[in-house]
């Protein structure tokens, strides 16, 4: 079974790779598009085109796989039965637009409800970070060191502004403490990649009210074969095919973050 | 006098890509190192070194200039005359132990008071963001377009969480009222780079109760090659030799944020 996922992530790496290639190139192009058009329309019209030709991929060469995307264009996910892909073409779409830096592709492979294969891909960097379950993490072939214990108080934790405001998810209280109390905060505006610089130790925390299956599912795998920890703001485990919670954080911060979200 | 400030630039950034490289090689070291002592220690180590390292050029090439830095091992300097290097060895430098990117060398030169030359390099990208006053903003050579008026509501803004908790320099409700009309925010942890990307348009705004001078003077002579506003909260022109607040963005952007600041 462990070699069939394996060649599963090589091929999922194949189509990340070509895909992100083809996010460049409508960067480039987008300097000339931007002037006539809204940047609105060519962030939808890309996530739309990468989205439809990992389907594609997929249908053709693994049939009996379900897709779940963030465009829609997938299949009707409502169980979690079977092996099912889990994918954003472009997670950080505002960051896409503005910045044309800091998105990533986020594909995740799920069977009968267990993450097996996590990649992320930041082609602005070219760092592809990728991960089989139970085999360990990497980034671009170099496997991620162990994360150790750390705490709040050392350590630094992403959190959007936007939670310190009145809001109804998160107390905005429990919130200023948590930013009181941490070394540092940080907010990058994509999901996948706070999630993987939490499994690189970059960050020791990260935790955003609500994510959907295709935002969380790659970074996932990835960070449990870090070391790290990741649940719902209620501490259970994450579930693959519904919209939820996340905290995710390296070991002896997750219990302190929980404290602050429950 | 255009010609002399253009050698003085090019000296400039061939120093700051040197000490780029030192900073490189010290944390590929570093891995080694952070197992014996802790990482306050290695930065303070190379902000020191680098310091000094620029302290040392400076006053032989240049004998009649004079430096302003972090460290302290600069000039005493209480007023803005005469030739002035303002002069950041590792802007975040809790991302520089954190993680390893994200921070910056910052280096301007000041004149009777005025910014004649900004240079940021971000040496884990090898981005070279330098500007001599008059002749435009480049990054690594290429020119910076210039900025185009925009608004908060259609803007992504970087200011830090902790400026929406309870706090002496800001209104946190004023910020909070901030963070939910802008499209998004952001948090770096680096002041030179977050005022480099606001005069790339990759922000459109960023704001900060205090910095030092060799944290903004830099970022100033860019800011402003660029089109983009630079000021204290107070609206009032930056102090080249005092620490203060900085509001700094794209023009529309300037002065909506004026507001929520004052």
């Amino acid at each position: 079974m462990r070699v069939g996922w394996r060649e599963v992530e090589e091929k999922a790496q194949e189509w990340v790779r070509e895909a992100g290639a083809l996010l460049l190139a409508s960067l480039k192009e987008s300097l000339v598009i931007e002037t006539k058009t809204n940047a609105s329309d060519l962030v939808t019209n890309m996530d739309r085109h990468i989205e439809k030709y990992f389907i594609e991929r997929i249908q053709r060469t693994y049939p009996t796989h379900r897709v779940l995307g963030e465009e829609g264009y997938g299949d009707e996910v409502a169980s979690a039965e079977g092996t099912i892909w889990m994918i954003d073409p472009i997670d950080g779409t505002m960051n896409f637009v503005h910045q044309k830096r800091n998105f990533a592709i986020s594909v995740g492979v799920y069977h009968e409800g267990e993450g097996m294969i996590g990649i992320i891909y930041d082609p602005v960097h070219d760092e592809m970070y990728h991960a089989v379950r139970g085999e360990g993490a990497y980034c671009n072939g170099v496997r991620i060191a162990e994360l150790q214990p750390g705490n709040v108080a050392e350590g630094v934790i992403a959190v959007n502004a936007m939670w310190l405001t009145e809001n109804p998810k998160v107390n905005a209280e429990k919130m200023a403490a948590l930013v009181r109390e941490a070394r540092g905060t940080r907010s990058y505006g994509c999901a996948a990649l706070e999630i993987v610089y939490v499994a690189t130790g970059r960050l020791d925390g990260y935790l955003t009210p609500r994510l959907s299956p295709w935002d969380f599912a790659a970074g996932a795998v990835i960070i449990q074969e870090t070391g790290g920890i990741i649940t719902t703001f209620a501490g259970r485990a994450l579930d693959p095919v519904q919209k939820g919670s996340v905290l995710v954080a390296r070991p002896g911060v997750h219990p302190q973050l929980l404290e602050y979200v429950k």
